[in-house]
C-alpha cells in the first residue's frame, strides 16, 4: 500500500491548505477539494467542470460552487474540531490505487471525552453524480448523545483569501428538505447554470437505523440536517452521507427531481457498493497509465501522484470541457485552460487514455466559435485560441495584474502568446499519429487546422527586404521577453503547422473531397488561400546563429548581453547571476524552455547535433521560473546524452506539489507538472519517440539507483508493455508492431516478449 | 495597574469561548463579547438588552445579534490568523479601571512575515451607542500591501453549539454602504424589533488616510468593506473601527438615519476623545463601587472582576430592562432574569448605585401585566412574578429539559417556584431601607406589593384541622426537594411580605390616601382584602423543630433520613456522602442555601442563637451546587463567629468565572456571583447589617492575612466610607450619620473620620 498512498501524518493548520490540494477527490466531472471536516480553516473548493462565471470578478472564472461536504459531530456542546479538541491521533492517507481518501483521527475535547473516527470519502468514477463519505465513530470513554450535522453551504466564494477581489459567482435559488436530506440549488450570475447538491445521512448497526431525532432547516444559504443519537462507549457505529450533483450543463429537465431521484438511488445501493464500482473504474484506469519504478520510494509514490492527479482531472464523458492549469483542484489560475493542456498533459491521455485525449480536444473544437471571435476583434482572420480559455474559447486573460507596490501592470500574454493556435494543431497530429483516429482528424481537426492557418495567413508579416515572412510583436514560452519578433518557437510551429494543413488539404480532397467543398465554404477558403499558405510556409523566417548551429530564440536574442547562470541552489535549482544593471528582459536569460521545448516537441524536425548543441547553450541561460520548465530539460538532457541533471529535473518536476516546490499548491495542482511528470518519465526514461517515418523509437536510459521501470503505451489500437532494466529492455505488444530499440528495427508479434541487451 | 487587570497570557484555541466572557464589554445596554478578531474559534456574541425573540426556539431567548467586530488584515493573500500563523507573542488584559481591552500580538504568516498588532477595544459608557477597537500596526520585516476587511455578520445564530436548538432570530432587513462604512439592519421575528449596527474604518498617519483604495460588497447576510495599503517595514499604522448601534426599542424614527448620523459624529469626535470620556464615566462608577483589599492580590483582583462585571452589566437608562443570570456575556440560562438579580445582585446597586437599583427594580414594574398573566394562566389572581422573565414578564421557564438519555424531564421551577414574588418584594424594601426613595415606594413599589400579596392571598390554603395556612406543593431555594409543602424559605418571606403590605397600606392611608383608593380601584381591593390578609399572616405555617430552636426547611424535611456530609474536595467543597440507596430528594442534603439564605435576607428577624443553630445544621447538609450557595455560608458564618470556611467561600465565589470553577463560564459570566462576591465582602467581611430601628451595623472580620479591606456604601444620601485593619475600624461619612460597631453606637459627625479599635 505504501507505493500506492500519500499520507499526511501530523496535523498543522497552516498546512491545510496544501493538504486539500493534493487530497482533492475528482472524476473529470468535478473536484471536491480534500477539506477535513472537522476544522474550520482552510479553503473550501468544490468544482463542476465547465461551470464558469464573471458577473463582479476581474475576469470569467471558474465557480467554486456551494460546499456538500461539511459534517459536524458535537458530544452534547462539544464540537469535535482540531482546533478545538486534543489531538490524541491523526492520519489521512490517500489511496491513489482506490481514489478513496482515509482519515482517522482521535479526539479528546475539552470536557475529556474522547472519540475516534475513521473516516472515508471518494467522488466516484462509477456515476460521476455520486460522491460519499463514510465514518467509522466510537466513543472511546463515554455513553451519550453525539448530534451529527450535515451542511450544504451555500456561502462560498471565489477568492475568498483576497478581499478585494473576493466574489460570489452564483445564487442560492433554492433550499430544499428531502425528507431525510438536504438540497441547494444554485445558479450562476451570467448565464444562469444552475447546479444542485443534495445529501442524505445514514446511520446503521446491526438493529438499523441509530438516529433518534431529526431536525431540517435552512439559515439564509445554508442547507442543514441534524441527527440526534445516544452512542454507548466502546461500540462501533458507522454514518454514511451520500452526495448527489447535477447541473443544468447535464441536458436534464429538472435537476431538482433527478437529484433527488438519484439520491433514492444511491440510498438503495449503498455506500459499500458504489465504492466497489468506483474501485473497479480506477483499476482499469490504473492498467492504462500505471508507472512502475522499482528501487525508489520516492519516485515511485511521485509519479504515481502525477498520473492519478492527471487521470482524475478530465474524463470522456464531456467534450466542452478541458484541463485547468490548477485540475479541479483549486481557483488558481481561475480554472482557466493554457497551452500546458496540448503540450504537457495531452501526451499523457493521447498514449494512455486516447478517449479522454479526444474530449480534450473536442473542447478546443467547441471553442472555434470563440477562437473566430478573438481574431475578428483584433482585427484578424481565421481562429485564434485564447491564451487563457474558460468555457466559450474566448480570450479571458486579465488585461491588468498588479506589482508589488499595487501598480497597475499590463499583462500582454492575451494578446501576443499567439504558439496557444499551433500547440493545438501539435497536439490534433500527436493524436492523430498515435490513434489513427482519421474520423476525428476529418470531421474536427481538419476545421481547426484550416482556420488557425488562416489566422496565421493574416498575421504574418511579409518583409520585402529580406524576402520572408515575419510574425513580429509576440511573446513565446519565455515570458520573460514581450513584443518580441520572429520567436522561433512561434514561427517554427507555425510554418510547420502551415505545411500539416497543406498536406492534409491534399489528403483529403483524395480521402473526401466533399468535406473539403464544404469546409472551403464554411471558411472563406479557396485554392488561392491554399497557394497563399505555400509561400508563407516556404518564406517563414527562422532566425539562427550565422553558422546555422544555434536557433537564435527570437531575432536580435544573440545581440543581447549574455548573462550565464554559475550558482546553484540546494536544490539544484540556478541561482539569480548578477544583472550588472540590466533589466532581465535586457538579457539573454530565459524564463523556461523555449527552443529546447520546440526540440521535443517536434523531435523528428531536428539532428542530434543540432539539439545537442542548443541544448547546451540555453540550459546555461534557463532560469526554470516555471513548473513546466525542468522536465523538458531532463527529457532533452537524455536525448542528447547529458544524464547528469536528469534525475534532479525529474525529480523536481515529480515532487512539484509533493513537497510544494513553487509554494503554491494551497491553489490547486500543477497540472502541466503532472503531464512533464509523465512525458520525463515515458519519452526521457523510456527514451520514446516517433521518427519521422511514424515508427515508434525506444531508447531508455534509467537512473542508476533504479532497478526498473516499467510502463505500457497506446499506439494505434495496439498496447505495447516496456520494462527497462539497467541491462536491458523487455517489450511486449498485443497485436505485431513494429518498434526500434536503440536505433534497431523489431518486428514484434503479438504478445511475444522481446528481450534487447544494452 | 496589575490589580485593575485580568490578563490571559497564553493562547490555546480551546480557551477562546471562557475569555471570551471574561473580556466581554458591556455597558447596560449592550453586551459584546471578548472574541478576538484574529481567530475563527469561538462564540461570538452581540446582545442589546431587552431584544428577546422565540421563534422557532424552545422558549422566548435574548437575541445573539448581527456581530460588528470583525477586522480580517491580510498581508498579500495570506490572512492574519491565530491558527494559521505562528503566534511570536501574545497578550490580552482587560483594564478594569478603564473599561477597556487591551490586545497585543505579533504574528508570523506562513511565508515569513512578521507583523505586529497592539488592539484596543471599549464598549463606550459615554454613549452607549458607540463601540469602538484601535489597531496599532508594524510590519516588522517586510514592505507591501496589506488589505483591512471590515465586516459585518448577519449570519449569527442562538445556540450555534447545539445543533437540534440551534435558532436564527432575525432577519437581515437591509445591508447599506455607508461610503465610508458598512450597516446591516435586522429584525426580530416575532416582534420585529430592529437593530442596525454600522461601523467606519478610519486610518492614519502623519499624512492623513493610508487607505489606497476601498471596496463595498454584501454577501448573503454580511456587509463587508476592504481597504487596501501599502504599508512600509518598520512603521507604525494606526487603524479605528468605530461602532454605532441603534434599536427600535430606543424610541427614535429612523434609526438607520439615525445611525449614519451619528457614525459621522463619532468621526468627528474620533476615537481617543470617545475613550477618555468613557474612561472618565468608568473613574466616577469605581468611586462608587470600588472594594480595596490590602495584602491579597488575589483576591483584590478578584472582587474588583466581580465589581466590574456586575457595574458592566446594568446602567439607568432603560427601566425595561434586567441583568439576566449571566449578565450581557453570553447565552446562558438564554438571557433569563431570575431571582439572582433581586436577591444576589441587587444589593450591590443598592448600597452602591441607587439609580441602577431603581431602574432594575422598574423592569418588576413594567412587567406586572405579565406577572398578572401568570397569575391568572394558573388559576390564580394579582401578580405571580415569572421564575424565568424576559422582556414582558410571563413565565418564560422550559417546561421540558432532557436527561442524558435524551428522555424529556419534567422543569417544575416555572410552576413552583414561588418565593420570586417575595424576593421581589424583598429588594423593594431593601431599597427603599436604604435609600428612603418615598416616591419609587408610593408610585410603584405599592403596586407590586398589593398584586403579589392578593397572588398570596389567593395561593395560600387554609388547614382547618390545625387552623393555618399553608403554602403546599412548592420550590424553595434547595432545588432538590421539588413538590414539598410549608417551605419556611417561601412561607416567610410570604408572610413577612404581607405584613409589609399592610403596614403600608396603614401608612399610605395617611401619607397619600388617593394613591391607595386608585388602586384598590385598579387592583380590585378592599378592607375585607386587608383583613383576610392579616389573618393570613398571622396564621402563616412556619415549620420547626420541636423545641423551636432548628427551623424545619419545609415540612416533614426532619422525618428525611438525614445524611451528613463528611468529606471534602482539594478545593474543601462537599463530596457526594453515600445515599445508602435513596434518591437525593429522599435524603436531607440539600443544593444550596435556603434556611440559611433566609436569615441572611432578613437577618432582623432572626436571633443569634437561632442563626447559629441552623447555620450548623443545614451547613453539614448543603452540597453547594450552586454557585449562589458558598457566599450565603461564608456570610453567615462570620455572622454567627465561624469564620474557618468564610476566606474559602469567598474566593470559591469571587473566582467563580475566573477560575471557571462552574465549567461553564464559556456561556456567560455568574452575575449571582458577582453580587455574591460583593455580599460576603460588604455584609460577611464588612458585617454591615440593618437592625430592627433601621440602623446601620458593622461588625467586621477579616481573614488574619489581609492587612486592610476599604469600601465605601450609599446609605440615605450619604456616603459612608469604611477601612478595616486587624486591630480597628475607621470609619467617615459625608453627612453626619449614626452607625454601630460592634454595637456600639457612633454618631459620626459629618466629614469626621472615628477609629475605633477591636
Amino acid at each position: 500500500m505504501k507505493l500506492w498512498s500519500v499520507e499526511q501524518k501530523k496535523y498543522t493548520s497552516i498546512d491545510n491548505k496544501k493538504y486539500e490540494t493534493l487530497f482533492t477527490l475528482a472524476n473529470g466531472y468535478r473536484g471536491l477539494r480534500g477539506q477535513l471536516e472537522f476544522t474550520k480553516l482552510g479553503q473550501k473548493g468544490n468544482f463542476i467542470a465547465g461551470i464558469f462565471d464573471k458577473s463582479s470578478a476581474q475576469v470569467t472564472e471558474i465557480v467554486n460552487l456551494q460546499d456538500p461536504i461539511l459534517l459536524n459531530i458535537y458530544i452534547d456542546d462539544e464540537i469535535i474540531d482540531m482546533e478545538q479538541c486534543k489531538v490524541l491521533a491523526f492520519n489521512r492517507r490517500l489511496s491513489m490505487l482506490e481514489g478513496v481518501l482515509y482519515t482517522a483521527i482521535e479526539l479528546e475535547t475539552r470536557k475529556g471525552k474522547i472519540i475516534n473516527l475513521k473516516c472515508e470519502r471518494f467522488v466516484s468514477r462509477n456515476n460521476v453524480h455520486r460522491w460519499a463519505a463514510k465514518y467509522e465513530i466510537v466513543p472511546v470513554n463515554f455513553t451519550g448523545k453525539v448530534f451529527f450535522e450535515s451542511v450544504i453551504d451555500g456561502t462560498v466564494t471565489n477568492s475568498s483569501q483576497d478581499p478585494m477581489n473576493l466574489a460570489k459567482h452564483f445564487n442560492v435559488d433554492e433550499i430544499f428538505d428531502v425528507k431525510p436530506g438536504i438540497g441547494l440549488k444554485s445558479s450562476t450570475f451570467d448565464k444562469k447554470i444552475s447546479a444542485v447538491e443534495t445529501t442524505r445521512l445514514l446511520a446503521d448497526n446491526d438493529f438499523g437505523n441509530i438516529f433518534k431525532s431529526r431536525k431540517y432547516n435552512m439559515l439564509a444559504e445554508k442547507a442543514r440536517e441534524v441527527y440526534s443519537s445516544i452512542l454507548t462507549q466502546g461500540e462501533l457505529y458507522t454514518v454514511y452521507k451520500l452526495g448527489v450533483s447535477f447541473t443544468s450543463r447535464d441536458k436534464i429537465k429538472n435537476i431538482t427531481e433527478e437529484s433527488k431521484k438519484e439520491l433514492d438511488a444511491f440510498t438503495v445501493d449503498g455506500y459499500e457498493e458504489e465504492k466497489e464500482a468506483h474501485k473497479a473504474v480506477w483499476q482499469s484506469i490504473w492498467n492504462d497509465i500505471d508507472i512502475e519504478i522499482h528501487g525508489d520510494d520516492e519516485a515511485q509514490v511521485g509519479i504515481r501522484f502525477n498520473l492519478y492527479q492527471l487521470a482524475s482531472s478530465a474524463y470522456e464523458g464531456d467534450e466542452k470541457i478541458s484541463i485547468a492549469a490548477k485540475g479541479l483542484h483549486g481557483e488558481g489560475y481561475k480554472g482557466h485552460i493554457f497551452w500546458d493542456t496540448e503540450t504537457f498533459m495531452l501526451p499523457f491521455f493521447i498514449y494512455t487514455r486516447p478517449k479522454v485525449a479526444k474530449a480534450l480536444l473536442m473542447y478546443r473544437y467547441n471553442t472555434l466559435q470563440g477562437a473566430r471571435k478573438n481574431a475578428e476583434i483584433s482585427g484578424f482572420k481565421g481562429a485564434r485560441y485564447p491564451w487563457e480559455s474558460a468555457d466559450e474559447g474566448l480570450e479571458v486573460t486579465p488585461k491588468w495584474g498588479f506589482d508589488y507596490d499595487g501598480k497597475p501592470v499590463r499583462i500582454w500574454t492575451g494578446d501576443e502568446e499567439f504558439h496557444i493556435n499551433s500547440d493545438i494543431t501539435f497536439a490534433i497530429f500527436e493524436y492523430y499519429r498515435a490513434t489513427g483516429d482519421k474520423d476525428f482528424l476529418i470531421n474536427y481537426g481538419l476545421e481547426i487546422l484550416l482556420d488557425t492557418t488562416k489566422f496565421w495567413q493574416s498575421r504574418v508579416e511579409y518583409n520585402k527586404k529580406e524576402d520572408r515572412y515575419e510574425i513580429n510583436g509576440v511573446i513565446g514560452p519565455d515570458e520573460f521577453h514581450e513584443h518580441v519578433d520572429n520567436n522561433v518557437f512561434t514561427n517554427f510551429l507555425a510554418k510547420w503547422s502551415i505545411k500539416k494543413a497543406l498536406d492534409l488539404v491534399q489528403w483529403i480532397k483524395k480521402e473526401d473531397a466533399l468535406v473539403l467543398k464544404k469546409l472551403c465554404n464554411k471558411l472563406s477558403l479557396n485554392e488561392l488561400d491554399f497557394k497563399a499558405w505555400e509561400t508563407i510556409e516556404k518564406k517563414m523566417y527562422i532566425p539562427t546563429s550565422k553558422d546555422g548551429k544555434l536557433i537564435e530564440q527570437f531575432e536580435g536574442y544573440f545581440n543581447m548581453p549574455s548573462i550565464e547562470i554559475t550558482k546553484f541552489d540546494e536544490n539544484g535549482m540556478p541561482e539569480w547571476p548578477d544583472f550588472k544593471g540590466l533589466k532581465i528582459a535586457e538579457t539573454q536569460l530565459i524564463k523556461q524552455a523555449d527552443v529546447v521545448q520546440l526540440m521535443i516537441m517536434l523531435g523528428e524536425e531536428f539532428s542530434d547535433n543540432v539539439k545537442k548543441e542548443n541544448y547546451k547553450y540555453y540550459e546555461k541561460r534557463t532560469m526554470h521560473k516555471s513548473s513546466l520548465s525542468p522536465s523538458m530539460y531532463s527529457i532533452m538532457g537524455i536525448t542528447v546524452g547529458d544524464t547528469h541533471n536528469a534525475y534532479k529535473y525529474f525529480m523536481k518536476t515529480v515532487l512539484t506539489d509533493l513537497k510544494d516546490n513553487q509554494g503554491n499548491t494551497d491553489f490547486g495542482i500543477h497540472s502541466a507538472s503532472n503531464g512533464g511528470s509523465w512525458q520525463t518519465a515515458i519519452m526521457g526514461f523510456g527514451g520514446l519517440s516517433v521518427d519521422k517515418d511514424e515508427v515508434l523509437n525506444l531508447k531508455p536510459w534509467i537512473p542508476k539507483h533504479w532497478d526498473e521501470m516499467n510502463f505500457n503505451i497506446n499506439w494505434r489500437k495496439t498496447r505495447i508493455y516496456v520494462s527497462i532494466r539497467q541491462d536491458k529492455i523487455v517489450v511486449k505488444a498485443t497485436n505485431s508492431s513494429k518498434v526500434k530499440i536503440y536505433n534497431d528495427e523489431y518486428n514484434l508479434k503479438k504478445d511475444e516478449e522481446i528481450t534487447v541487451t544494452r
